[in-house]
């Protein structure tokens, strides 16, 4: 596809990264959401096997990688860029979840290109560097708990940067056909003659039966093809009475 | 902290994982987002020591872990439990994506235990491992490259699930006391014997039709008194067979 998308204008950058795996694991958890640009800050290791088996089939990814020693050479030329942290900071910017955040980044990305910033494993990013961006964005997480994977981390904003992208297009589609009124009024005639004919509904005393199966059908939602079937069940159960 | 969540009622149930390193790294995505609830089904190595180096600090989900030897035991009580999985099916349920099915479990599993159900890293689940769930869920992907990594799967499901307790809407109100699986397959079993008895199910060429009805009743989410009156019908119907 060579359709340019606003994702081809985010780029991931991973500064002073220990373990090469999580490069590899966060290339491929790009390359799922459809990003594609990952840019290094002196990582221990690299290239790195680890990092290859753990990109799976995002080696692309790694084989376009731009390694980097400085941040000021990573953020070149970009208009936004948000640090990713879990702690308050004494001098803190504006800080949005992962969903507002990438909501942003992605406002900015439709034209010009911008980064996200994740620092080291164990200790995140530096005042220094976090003063080099314009927002920070944390992931909610469990207060007692806040210890993301990197390449998570990585794969959460991917997601959410995705879904900010697909926003207002995806209501969830009808699997198959749905069934009209008439179709359904005819089902519940059925089977109310069944259940009559069987002795389970007494018509002098039908309390709220029918009323409880209108309900139960009526969340179904039911396709046409299903209230064939049932009628189909009805005609079979039916035929001896 | 002691209070109930009603993440803690939201089972992550994983189907014949070949690599341990994923259960630790699954366990650790859980912890993060305030998940603790570990089901594993016939796994190919656990206990096993990459699990543990994965999970970090989130061993505590390990050591509490329930291995299971089939579905059914791992869904026992269960009253919603989704699929999830990137490719369509012939007969197909209703797809939500991550967060819209994150929501409508939530919903549920304010009060009654609930389950996301993994496939394998290979293949992912079985259609007769689907045809036990209620819904779909699908996480969007790049069309080109969808393989998102098993523990990141688990990752973006507990940060929606997360997402959606700290969402400030308030959720659509269960109406009544939903049944639960075990309940549901006797229903299922009771409904395939009559059929059988009534030569509208041919035992020998049973097409789908088991999976239709599954389907049928799974979109539904039938209540337990619901589940009574089917099969007060079908104990109608039946008894002259």
């Amino acid at each position: 596809m060579n359709i340019s998308s606003p994702l081809d204008r985010v780029r991931i950058i991973l500064s002073h990264t220990s373990h090469p795996g999580n490069i590899g694991a966060a290339a491929r958890a790009m390359k799922t959401m459809g990003l594609s640009s990952l840019y290094l800050i002196n990582p221990k290791a690299f290239p790195d096997k680890e990092a290859d088996v753990r990109a799976v089939s995002a080696r692309d990814i790694l084989e376009k990688i731009r390694v980097c020693t400085a941040l000021d050479e990573a953020l070149d030329n970009t208009v936004l860029t948000a640090a990713m942290t879990a702690r308050p900071r004494d001098l803190s910017h504006d800080v949005f979840n992962a969903r507002q955040g990438a909501r942003e980044l992605l406002r900015y990305a439709r034209q010009h290109p911008v980064a996200l910033l994740f620092g080291t494993e164990t200790s995140g990013l530096t005042t220094a560097e976090v003063s080099k961006c314009q927002m920070i964005i944390h992931i909610p997480a469990n207060p007692e708990f806040t210890s993301l994977n990197l390449a998570s981390a990585v794969q959460v904003m991917a997601y959410e940067l995705r879904m900010a992208l697909i926003e207002n297009d995806e209501p969830v589609p009808l699997a198959g056909f749905p069934a009209n009124f008439n179709e359904l009024e005819l089902l519940y005639a059925h089977l109310e003659q069944v259940m009559i004919a069987s002795d389970f509904l007494d018509p002098q005393k039908p309390r709220l039966l029918m009323q409880r199966i209108r309900r139960l059908f009526g969340r179904a939602r039911l396709e046409k093809e299903e209230v064939q079937i049932l009628r189909g069940i009805l005609t079979a159960l039916g035929k001896r009475w």
